[in-house]
């Protein structure tokens, strides 16, 4: 038997090595082929690097071809898979010398997402960096070392950077380019930076974000990049041009499913691939014999909504890629869903949020009510105590915890997995009250900050 | 209708609070007796106190008799119950000045617990401490400062101080004298501290005892306490004497209940005050008309064991007492029961469990697997990354999750939570292996700590 992996990243190289982990070399052939010149990396991981808080590329990447070719799987980076043949059971590659076809019993598919790119962004101009591959966060790099001087982290300081898209990565990128020593402005279509909280909550990040020095840009639609000698110069809004020597685009991403289509391989309805519980690929007739995938080629369903979405997460690859790889191997296991679960942190301050958004909670069509309360990461007294903002979401009737939102600059982010659980389990906020969380004066006032707010929406119930 | 509360802190006075935000003082008279001189103060707070790291007695105070008037609720410090006659309804009071009755409609029984003192203990001279009441650490801290010179944190400096009792308050108080300048000995009968945890996981918390300059003792069971003058000079142990210029007793607490007991209420199998789930006082023949209990005073059921326990921490006193007000106030609450839930910190050893430990889950008649995973904070590349050890137990077979526990130097303790709600779901560590929990690279590897020790431990389902 031999598996071809599309995609040499999180999903594709999870499945692999679990995959290798049940069955020997006689037993299963693997076969990966990863287009850009690293696998297993953290892309979570850029923002860091570009903002030289951490090293790269080679800290960012959990394990690099060698190492899984000492494990028996053999991967190939700088392969691009051009054509799936599924009649034939064979890929077409394409690598930088020649094309040619491989044949396959199983097809892992992980090619992961792309990122979206309106039409004034397909400008052959220098200057203008995705920031999605850790190819993309080095081509960032160099090119600010390219500049002339250069300040803490290398070139760049004191010219002017446009982040376009002020959801996660967008405002991670922004922080970057300010530690690099760019000014920096950060437009956003929406009314406020990471939409994926609610706008109360996301007036405290555009605070957060000002206070960074970022230029906070919101309500604004980028309409047109400005060039001259093949580079980048300015973005033209409708709220008028910005200068930018450097512009960085973090407008999502979509599925990167177009092999897969091109080969009749039935997409989802978010144009993701489908897959049952064990991450085999289906359509309307069923599963597709042999086809796998796993990791942000996918969609995957809300457990509280119900909806199917694409959510593009390297936490959620890893899991799907596992699941797929046990499954593969002989074994069992499922991936049920996602949660809507998100971290992350602008400077000192920390935000998360589970389950859903007023905004997903309406559109679900529940009826809801919501508290926001103000406490504290430690007792008040206790030396290091700053203050935690807490919103939950919880649906009107029956007290079901549908979702909650955290900001704070200390210890908060992770609070937010006692609501993740909470929802996974489909707690009342009622019954949320009694929960029996750690409590000592260095850790957490008496009553928790989740604690408070789930009294604090139970009481509305 | 009038209400009578023994016991001015935590439980009593959130249950009083909670039946005044529900009943007028028309419709519900609130009388609190203390004997101690403070109302609503954090226990749990003294150790910090003590050393230096917080100010007191004020700031430990969540709030005072006269703000507890100001609200309608009558409290008198300085007052102890000395009896309670039920069929008269009447409990007699005593205070500096004199003895007196006050008739009662509804009793709420929140007297808390009191110190174990053995025969040798019962000691008449200075130095000797036991660590339960605000008045406790301020005759401790008193004590400190009636030596000459003085350190950082008052006097007491060089000198030698031997506390009795490895559990939490002990760890707590060892270092607390440490950072005043004290010559620390800790004793402890079993062979580790902490013994709440496992014995793996206690050889971590000796180690940093010791990392601490604490001279710990283990296996070691004390004698007698050697005194002249007055004043504590040794402590004398099966294993030599030590030399002692103040002691500290942390040997735990039983529940104060020997007012209800000769009143004729009833007591539970632990000693401890039996209540049914709205925190009204129970016995053989039923509900105990018109007397409730909360706090330190009453028993709990173990939701994963299903025994019956003592379990006298605050986090559970606020929430029986908030439970116990708002039905006396005509609403409707519960309180299920708890999970062994704790975390502290040694130094920068923090140090969380929740559900059953080893030795627990094998005298609860469960057969089971156990698995120890070392992760990382953050992700390993992150600054700031360090090291964090996870244990957890599973139920053979099944695979149910029975307790966790977490001993690392950063963001450790605190992932307990995601245990502690998992064990209060009964969810079996398979299913949590797709939990969503927030990940990103400041807060958590791509794989949680949580998630890596729930995987190891599906492995052996």
């Amino acid at each position: 038997m031999r598996m071809i992996v599309i995609g040499g990243d999180a999903a594709g190289m999870s499945a692999a090595s679990q995959a290798r982990r049940r069955l020997g070399r006689d037993e299963l052939e693997i076969l990966a082929f990863e287009r850009g010149d690293f696998t297993s990396y953290s892309a979570c991981g850029i923002p860091y690097w570009v903002g030289s808080l951490v090293d790269g590329p080679d800290e960012l990447i959990a394990r690099d071809p060698a190492t899984f070719r000492k494990d028996g799987i053999d991967v190939r980076t700088g392969h691009e898979v051009t054509g799936i043949d599924l009649g034939a059971r064979t890929v077409t590659v394409r690598n930088s010398d020649r094309t040619f076809t491989e044949g396959f019993d199983l097809l892992m598919y992980a090619a992961g997402a792309q990122p979206v790119r309106p039409p004034w962004a397909d400008n052959p101009a220098s200057g203008i960096f995705g920031m999605q591959t850790l190819g993309d966060g080095a081509a960032l790099n160099a090119w600010l070392s390219s500049f002339e001087g250069g300040g803490r982290g290398g070139g760049g300081e004191g010219r002017d950077a446009v982040v376009i898209g002020g959801g996660y990565i967008g405002v991670e990128m922004a922080e970057a380019l300010v530690r690099r020593g760019l000014r920096v402005t950060l437009v956003e279509r929406s009314g406020q930076p990471m939409s994926t909280v609610d706008p109360d909550m996301g007036a405290l990040v555009a605070d957060a974000v000002r206070g960074l020095g970022i230029e906070l840009r919101t309500g604004v639609t980028v309409q047109a990049l400005e060039t001259s000698d093949d580079r980048v110069r300015a973005v033209v809004t409708d709220d008028g041009t910005i200068p930018a020597d450097v512009v960085v685009l973090g407008l999502g991403v979509r599925p990167n499913t177009a092999l897969a289509d091109a080969a009749g391989i039935p997409l989802g309805v978010t144009g993701g691939l489908a897959t049952d519980l064990r991450q085999r690929v289906t359509g309307p007739d069923g599963v597709v014999d042999g086809v796998w995938a796993a990791g942000d080629c996918t969609e995957v369903t809300h457990l509280v909504s119900g909806k199917t979405m694409h959510v593009p997460l390297g936490t959620h690859a890893n899991k799907q890629g596992r699941v797929a790889g046990i499954n593969i191997g002989g074994g069992y296991a499922t991936f049920p869903g996602v949660i809507g679960t998100a971290v992350t942190k602008i400077c000192d301050l920390e935000v998360a949020r589970t389950g859903l958004s007023s905004r997903e909670a309406e559109a679900a069509g529940f009826r809801f009510v919501t508290a926001t309360i103000e406490s504290t990461n430690r007792a008040g007294y206790f030396p290091g105590a700053v203050p935690m903002t807490v919103k939950v979401l919880a649906e009107k009737d029956t007290g079901l915890l549908l979702g909650a939102q955290i900001v704070g600059r200390a210890e908060a982010a992770k609070r937010i997995d006692a609501f993740a659980v909470a929802v996974w389990n489909r707690m009342t906020v009622t019954e949320m009250t009694a929960l029996d969380l750690g409590y000592a004066p260095p850790f957490a006032p008496v009553w928790d900050p989740v604690l408070i707010a789930a009294r604090k929406v139970a009481d509305k119930i």
